[in-house]
């Protein structure tokens, strides 16, 4: 599996190289997730699901374009060909290529793989064998003094995200969950934080890679309620998400 | 001087390559700012150094590890080393190197690079001749409907950051402010915000580089209350900064 998943990241990293950023933002349909599809994320899923076509069509695929292509397979791709769209189309360096694949539930994700699209670094997890970046395996980090939090902010994010934040020596946001993630499993962030009003809360293929990630690292993910979060995978789902790589984050902020 | 700042950039990206991180953040010793000088500064200063030296030292040096160097020239190269020390050292892929030449004062700058340290990117703006990444024209964006803010969130940040925060459909923070105010300038940004208790203040070294850049794009840097930014080329001097590409978002978030 995880070469099929490789195979269908570098597939994404060079369709979208050959796009001129002008016009990666042209709004080229409406997706099943009720947002526009912007020319970069057709492009992107294009790549993938040829990818997959080549080798037989082994899984369904959940995507923002299509909702639910069945494929008669035991397995589905949970996919957002680019997450961090924004970021991507108005030239900011942070955006990330997101697979994962299961079935049913976040809970059931078995394998996931996640590529950063600047920098080119693979993350990748299979469930019970830990996660990885490249071939290092990835730890969360213990949470100490020099804390850094990632919150999502801005005009829909709900108050509990401002007192949080504060709580950080630093505060960050990047405008990619998934690639947010990796950075929590990967011991550089203690937290990321995301509540929302309903129009930006996370669609499951946002976090279905990043989730098992994390889990895989050492780390877990709740709903802002302290939950650990399970949702189905369903491409009208739409969730809030509070991820830690030590669980003395949560004492801190609650 | 784009030549010469070019090759310190390019001496910057090869020093830290070789650098593993898990000893990038080790204290290496106090800089003439105050604050302890991790090994990835030391050896990306140093790198800059050997560039000079090898050129016949043309310029003074500000920097944060040896405050001021004389070499008897008429200008000054202001140079942060490593822009984002934190993400460097905790594996966050956003942080840069920033060179600025110039002299006595913010507003005396007359050459500025930026270089991406993750990506390559090169920003560069000669005074009165515009900016520019790698040889694209920058221009800064006009203010619409799709606000994003970069602003400076954490414990040491004054109640106003948060307050602005909430004014932007996305508020970003990147923690690399020579970036950040590249982003600025090559409009992927609209506003770029800090404004924070003393010991979290930018310092000349940060922002030397990007507010010629982005002035050089079309856009402007003021302090929180709103004068056009220049204080001292000092190693002492701490500001908050607030830079934007076009002067309407100044009413949007008074």
């Amino acid at each position: 599996m995880k070469e099929l998943l490789i195979e269908a990241a570098d597939a994404v990293s060079n369709a979208i190289k050959q796009l001129e950023i002008s016009k990666a933002g042209d709004k080229v349909g409406m997706g099943a997730d009720g947002t526009p599809t912007q020319r970069i994320d057709r492009i992107a899923e294009d790549a993938v699901l040829k990818v997959l076509e080549k080798n037989g069509n082994p899984l369904n695929v959940l995507s923002e374009e299509h909702e639910f292509i069945d494929n008669g397979a035991e397995y589905t791709l949970v996919l957002d060909p680019i997450d961090g769209t924004f970021n991507a189309v108005n030239g900011v360096p942070f955006f990330a290529t997101s697979l994962a694949v299961g079935k049913e539930r976040l809970s059931g994700v078995q394998w996931a793989l996640v590529k950063d699209l600047t920098k080119g670094t693979v993350y990748f997890a299979e469930k019970g064998k830990g996660a990885f970046a490249d071939s290092k395996r990835l730890r969360t980090r213990e949470f100490g003094k020099s804390t850094a939090f990632s919150v999502y902010m801005g005009a829909l994010s709900e108050d509990e995200s401002f007192r949080i934040a504060r709580l950080a020596r630093r505060a960050r946001n990047f405008g990619a969950a998934s690639l947010e993630l990796c950075l929590v499993a990967q011991g550089s962030l203690d937290l990321y934080y995301l509540h929302t009003k309903a129009q930006a809360k996370l669609r499951v293929v946002d976090i279905a890679a990043g989730t098992l990630i994390v889990r895989e690292a050492g780390g877990e993910v709740f709903d802002v309620d302290g939950n650990i979060l399970d949702v189905d995978l369903n491409i009208k789902t739409r969730t809030d998400i509070m991820a830690v790589g030590d669980m003395k984050v949560l004492e801190v902020i609650k």
